[in-house]
C-alpha cells in the first residue's frame, strides 16, 4: 500500500532559501542557516537578508524574487508581523513550501488567530504548504535536511517523530544522541496552521525509513482525519500518541500554550482504538514503547523470560510485566537442563533466571541463547545490575551479539546513570532497545505486546467500512417535521419512528391526545402498555412523575391519562417490552473526532459505576463486540452466577446501527436509548426510551 | 514519642569484628574491611582469618575467641555451611549482634530454611540479633560506619533506605551519589532470618536523622508487626514502600527468590492504608517520593503552578499532577500584574506561567518569589528545558536560592542525561528535589499531597483502639457447640447468634425439624418469614434452590418446608428483613496482615464489578466510612438521582463490630454478610445471611 509522500517538497528541495538569515551565531536564524548548511544538505541554500554580503560562505540575497532556481522551500526566520508577507513573496517566487520559525500567532488568542488565517489565506492563492507558525522545522536524517536550528543532527535511524512542542523535540533528539537512538524524520509542527499531525503521519506512512511513528500531540485541529490516517498506517507501521492535555489541568495548560481544543480522555482513548494507536501517558513512555517498536518484531504470545543477576529488580520487572497482560514463562525441564550447563554454578534456572553475584558477559550471551530456541519463551528481558566484577559495555555487547538477529523480542534494562551510556549504545547498535528501570523495559516488551494485538485486529473497520447509502427517506421526514414544529428534543414518538427507521428494535407506540384515543391506542399496540407524558422541556421523565408502566386494559391507560397529561399535552403510549438487563447506549459528537457510541449499564448504574465505553462511529460488529467486552454490563449480559445470558447479539447489531445513524445523520447531535432491555438470548433487545437531539 | 533504637548495637558498636577476612581484593570480605576501615567509622575493627598476620594495616587474629575487646558486631563473611558455627563463636565470645552475608539459605528451599533455623536457635540462646542471611550489610552515614563492600559510601542526608535486596542498595546508591542525594541509614535485610523490616523500620524511626523512611520490600515474615510499627510511625516521618511480588507473575520471581511470602495487591494495599505508608508501583517512584518528603514540606492545599521554559512538557505536568488529586492554581490578577513585572517580555502569566523561549537565570528567581509569595498558590513545579543560551547550572542554582527556605513545596524539572548533573546536585544542595521529567516531578508532589492526607487523619487508630475486651461469653459457647459437632461452616442460625452476640443486626430467627415446629417458630417471630434449608455442604444456599421467601402465614411455612428441607435436615426460620440495597460486607485472615474487612455491593454486582473496598481489622469508624466512600455502593447508599440515601451509619457500625469480632476471635476464619440489606438512613440494616467459617 504504497502511498506518496504530501510533504516530500520539505524533505527532498532542489534548494533551499532562508528568510530572515543572520550572521550573529546567538539568532536563531543563524542556527538555521549552520544546520542546512553543515548537517548534510546535498542543495545549495539561499541566504536572504535586505543587507546582503555573504554568510557561512554563502551568497546573501536582498530579496526572495532575486534567488535563482532551483528552490522549492523557504525557512522563514522573521518576527510573527514580517511573516506573513514573506510567505506571499515566497508564494510569488513560486516556491511551494515553507517553514514559519516565529511565534506571535494563535497561541495568542483572537488577533494572533487572525494572522494565521491570512498565512492560511496566502497559502491558499499560491498553491502553498506550510509547518508553524511557531515551530522548529523538519529534519531527515537519510536524505539529509536539516532545517531546525538544535545543535545536535540526530543520527540515522528508523523513528520517525511528531512534536507539536519544539521544546519537546530538542530534549527527545539530546537524549536520543546520548545513548545511540536514531530516528528517520523529526516533525516540529508547531500551530498545526496548515500542515498538521495528519499530514505529517501520511508522509511518515510514505516514508521507507520510518519503522515506527511517534507522535507527542497537544491538539489535533484535524481529529478525523488523523484518526483515518493512522487506521490506514498502523497495520503496517506501529504509531505510538502522547497527547497533552486530556485532564481538566492538562487541557487548561494546552489551552494557554497554544490555543489547541483539547479533548477528553475518554474521547482520546476510543480514537486511539479506532486508529490502532499505541496511546501513553508521558514522555518516558513514548520513548520506551518506541525503541522497542524501532528495534525488535512483536512477539508471537505472551510468555516473557527474564535473565537476571539480582532478584529484587526481576520481582519488580515481573508485576510490570503482569500488569501489561504479559506472563512469565514455564520453562521447561529440558530448557532447565540447557541453562544449568551454561549458567553459573547455583543459578537459579526457574523464571527469573537468576544467575545471582557474578555472572560474566558469555553467561548472558550463552543463556540467552538456550532461551530464544526454547519454545515455550516468547521474548526476553534481560537485566544486568553492574557489580564490581563485570563490565556493562561487555555485558551490552554480549546480549546484543547474542541477540541482534532474532525473531523473538528481546530487552535489555541495565541500571544507572553516566556510566552505562556506552552499554546503552552498544545495545542499540545491536537493536537491543535498553531501559534504566525494570519497569521501563517491561513497558517496551508490552508496547510490542499491544502492537501485535493491534496488527492480529486487522486493518480497522473504521476507515474501511463500504461507503454510507443516503439515509432512508422517512428519517428525512422525521427529522423536518419535528424541525418544522421548533423541537430540538425529538418528542418520545418521532424519537422512536427515528430509530426504527434504521432498525433499531423500539416496541410499537403512537400519541394520543385524549384518555380514549390512548385507550383505542393501546387496544391496537396489545396490552400491557405503558404511558408517557409528553411535554416540552421533560427530560428525566421518571424524576417528573410522568410515566406509568404495565397498564392492563383501557380503564387503566383512560385513568393513567387523566393523571397524569395536562391540557394540550399528548400521551406517547408503547407497548411494554419483555423484562430484562437494562443497559445504556447513547452517542454524541466530540468536535475533534466526530460521532462516538457508547455502551455500559443502565439506570443508577452508570452514574455510579461510570463504566462505559466508547468507540468513534461508524463501527464495525467486531468493535461493537468488543466494547461490550470491556464493561461490566457486558460481564452481566455475558451470564454470572447461573443466570443465563443476555442477548448481545441483538445489542451487537444495535451499537452498530446507532453508529451508522451517526455516521449519516449529521443533523443529529445526540441519541440515548436508556434504557435498552436486554432479553435473554435469541430474545432480542428493547429501545423503550429514545431520546434524540437535534444539532 | 522517641524510642529507643533497637538496632543501636549496629550503627554504634564500641568495636567490629570481620570474620572471614581476605586480603584477596576480589573478594566481598575484602571489601567489607576495607568500608569499615576507610569510610569513618572510629572504633577498632579486628579481621579474623585462621592465617592471621595483617591486612589494611589491622593485625588478622586466628580466631574470634582472640579478639580484644570491645567488639559489639560481627560481620560473618564465611560461606553458607560454616556461617552457623561463626555466628556461635560469636555468641560465646559475648557479642550481641551480626551481619551474616553468605547466599545459601531459606533462597533455596527445605534444606537452606532448615539452615535459617540453626541460625535463630543459635541468635536465641545467646541472646543475639543478626541481619542476613544473604544480605549487604548496613551504613549510617552520621556514625558513620559501613560495613558493606559497595565502593562508594553515601553522603549524609535524610533518607533512611531499607532494602530486601543487596543490588537495589547497590544500583540507589550509585544513582545517589552521582546526582548529590543523601542517605541516613542503609538496611540491606536479606532473608530477614531475624531482623526484618519491621525492626528496620522501629530503627529508622528512633534515628534522629532520619526524615523519611524508604522501603523496598519482597515479602513481610511479620506483616501485621510492621504495620504496626509503621502505623506508629508514620504521623511524624513519611514512610514510602515498594513491594514487588504483588501481581502473579511478580509473586512467583520473589517465590523462587527468596522464598517470601508475598501478599495479593489489595491485602498489601489495604495494609498501607492502615499503615499510613504510600505505596509506590516500581523504583522511580521509590525515589521520586522519597526526595521530594526528604526535602520538602507538604503543600497546605493542591493549588500548583506550572513555572515553565516550554509549554508542551507543562502540559503534560499538568496532566500527571491531576490524575495525582493536584490542581493548577488560578493565580490571582495581582499575582499576574507582579510576574508580568519580572518575567521576560511576552510570558503568558497564566498558569502554567510560560517564560517562552529565553528566560535567564534571574526571571526564574523573581518569578519563584512570587509565586511563593501569592497567597493562591500552594507549591510550585519548576520547569526548565535546556536551550542554547541558559547553562541549567545556572538556573538550578537560582531556583534553589530563591526556594530553599520556603514553607511552600517546590520541586524542579531539568531533563537530559550526563548535562544536567551538577544542575541536580545543585538543586539537592538547596533542597529541591530534581526530577528528569515533568510527570516524575509531579510524582514527587503528589507524594507530599498524600502524606498531608495521612498526617491530617492523624495517627491511625489501627495502632490505638483500646485493648479489647474478653469476647461476650456466649459466643464461645457457640463456637464450642458447633466444633462439639463437627461443623466449620457455622449453620445459619449459630452464624446469626455469634453474629447477634457481636452486636450485628440479624433479624429474629430459629431452627426447627418439623413443619409444624417452622410454623409455630414462624408465629412467634412474627410474619413474613424466609425459610432456608440447613443441610451440610450447601454453600450458594439461592444456587441450589434451597430459599423461600415472603411466607406469609403458616400454612405457607408448612408448604415451604415439606417441600425443601430432606429427612435429617433442619429449616431455619428468619423474619423477613424491610427491602433496601444489597450490600456485601466479609472478613478473613491473610497469612501476613491477619484480619482484614471487605465492603462491596452485593448480589451478582460484586462480581462483575469487584469494586470492593479493604481494611484491616480492627478498624475505626473513620476508616470504615472511608472505606464505603471509596466504592460504588458507598455513592449509591450516599442517594443517586433523586433516590433516598442509605443508612450509612448502620454499615458504619457493622463494619466496625465485624473488625472487632475478627480481631477478638481467633477461631473464626472468615465471615460472609451476604446480602446486608441496607434500609434508608435512619432505619437500620440487616444482616440476613451470615456465613461464619472456623480456623
Amino acid at each position: 500500500m504504497e502511498r506518496a509522500d504530501p510533504l516530500a517538497d520539505f524533505f527532498y528541495p532542489r534548494g533551499v532559501t532562508v528568510i530572515g538569515a543572520s550572521a550573529n551565531p546567538t539568532k536563531l536564524s543563524y542556527g538555521v542557516l549552520r544546520n542546512l548548511a553543515t548537517h548534510g544538505y546535498r542543495g545549495p541554500v539561499y541566504p536572504v537578508n535586505p543587507k546582503g554580503g555573504a554568510m557561512l560562505g554563502l551568497r546573501v540575497y536582498t530579496s526572495v524574487a532575486e534567488v535563482p532556481d532551483p528552490v522549492d522551500l523557504a525557512v522563514i526566520v522573521l518576527s510573527a508581523d514580517r511573516t506573513v508577507e514573506a510567505l506571499e513573496a515566497c508564494g510569488k517566487r513560486g516556491i511551494r513550501a515553507a517553514i514559519l520559525i516565529a511565534s506571535g500567532f494563535g497561541e495568542l488568542g483572537a488577533g494572533g488567530r487572525e494572522r494565521e488565517e491570512q498565512l492560511r489565506e496566502v497559502a491558499r492563492r499560491y498553491g502553498m504548504r506550510f509547518i508553524g507558525p511557531n515551530c522548529v522545522g523538519v529534519v531527515d536524517t537519510y536524505a539529509p535536511i536539516d532545517t531546525t536550528f538544535i545543535r545536535t543532527m540526530p543520527t540515522q535511524g528508523s523513528i520517525g517523530f511528531i512534536s507539536h512542542s519544539g521544546a519537546v523535540c530538542g530534549g527527545t533528539i539530546d537524549w536520543a544522541s546520548a545513548v545511540g537512538v536514531g530516528f528517520s524524520r523529526i516533525f516540529s509542527l508547531g500551530n498545526q496552521a496548515d500542515v498538521d499531525a495528519a499530514d505529517a503521519l501520511e508522509s511518515l506512512a510514505a516514508d521507507p525509513h520510518t519503522r515506527v511513528a511517534a507522535a507527542y500531540i497537544e491538539g489535533l485541529p484535524q481529529g478525523r482525519r488523523f484518526v483515518e490516517v493512522a487506521a490506514r498506517t498502523t497495520p503496517e507501521k506501529p504509531l505510538v500518541v502522547l497527547k497533552a492535555g486530556r485532564t481538566p489541568s492538562g487541557t487548561r495548560a494546552v489551552a494557554s500554550h497554544t490555543g489547541a481544543l483539547a479533548g477528553a480522555e475518554q474521547v482520546f482513548l476510543a480514537a486511539c482504538r479506532a486508529a490502532g494507536a499505541i496511546p501513553v501517558d508521558n514522555l518516558e513512555q513514548l520513548v520506551d514503547a518506541s525503541i522497542a517498536l524501532a528495534y525488535r518484531r512483536p512477539p508471537k504470545g505472551p510468555r516473557m523470560v527474564i535473565l537476571t543477576n539480582a532478584g529484587g529488580p526481576a520481582a519488580v520487572g515481573a508485576d510490570a510485566l503482569d500488569r501489561l497482560g504479559l506472563q512469565l514463562a514455564n520453562l521447561s525441564p529440558e530448557t532447565q537442563d540447557r541453562l544449568r550447563e551454561v549458567c553459573p554454578r547455583g543459578t537459579m534456572v526457574g523464571n527469573p533466571v537468576d544467575m545471582l553475584g557474578g555472572p560474566m558477559p558469555e553467561h548472558y550471551a550463552a543463556a540467552l541463547e538456550v532461551l530464544l530456541a526454547a519454545p515455550e519463551v516468547d521474548g526476553v528481558m534481560v537485566l544486568f545490575v553492574p557489580q564490581a566484577i563485570t563490565p556493562p559495555y561487555d555485558v551490552a555487547v554480549a546480549v546484543g551479539q547474542a541477540a541482534e538477529t532474532a525473531e523473538k523480542p528481546v530487552v535489555c534494562c541495565i541500571p544507572g546513570g553516566g556510566g552505562i551510556r556506552a552499554a546503552a549504545r552498544a545495545l542499540h547498535a545491536h537493536s537491543i532497545p535498553h531501559y534504566i528501570t525494570p519497569a521501563r523495559a517491561a513497558f517496551g516488551l508490552g508496547a510490542l505486546w499491544r502492537y501485535r494485538a493491534i496488527r492480529e485486529r486487522g486493518p480497522s473497520t473504521f476507515a474501511d467500512l463500504p461507503a454510507l447509502a443516503d439515509p432512508p427517506a422517512q428519517v428525512q421526514e422525521v427529522v423536518e417535521a419535528a424541525r418544522a414544529v421548533g423541537q430540538e428534543v425529538l418528542d418520545p414518538q418521532a424519537g422512536a419512528e427515528l430509530a426504527a427507521a434504521y432498525g433499531l428494535p423500539v416496541p410499537p407506540s403512537g400519541l394520543a391526545s385524549t384518555p380514549d384515543e390512548a385507550a383505542a391506542l393501546a387496544e391496537r399496540l396489545g396490552f400491557p402498555v405503558a404511558l408517557k407524558r409528553v411535554a416540552p422541556g421533560l427530560v428525566h421523565k421518571s424524576d417528573a412523575g410522568g410515566v406509568a408502566l404495565g397498564l392492563e386494559d383501557g380503564r387503566a391507560v383512560r385513568e393513567a391519562f387523566a393523571r397524569m397529561v395536562g391540557p394540550g399535552e399528548k400521551g406517547f403510549v408503547q407497548r411494554m417490552a419483555p423484562s430484562g438487563l437494562e443497559v445504556i447506549v447513547g452517542a454524541q459528537r466530540d468536535p475533534q473526532f466526530g460521532p462516538l457510541v457508547m455502551f455500559g449499564l443502565g439506570g443508577v448504574y452508570v452514574e455510579v459505576f461510570r463504566d462505559v465505553a466508547f468507540r468513534l462511529a461508524p463501527l464495525s460488529e467486531a468493535e461493537a463486540r468488543e466494547m461490550i467486552e470491556e464493561t461490566a454490563a457486558g460481564r452481566l449480559l455475558a451470564g454470572v452466577r447461573g443466570q443465563p445470558p443476555g442477548d448481545i447479539d441483538a445489542v451487537v447489531d444495535v451499537l452498530v446501527r446507532l453508529g451508522r445513524l451517526m455516521a449519516e445523520m449529521d443533523e443529529v447531535a445526540e441519541v440515548d436509548l436508556n434504557p435498552l432491555i436486554v432479553g435473554p438470548a435469541g430474545k432480542g433487545a428493547w429501545a423503550v426510551d429514545v431520546r434524540v437531539v437535534l444539532g
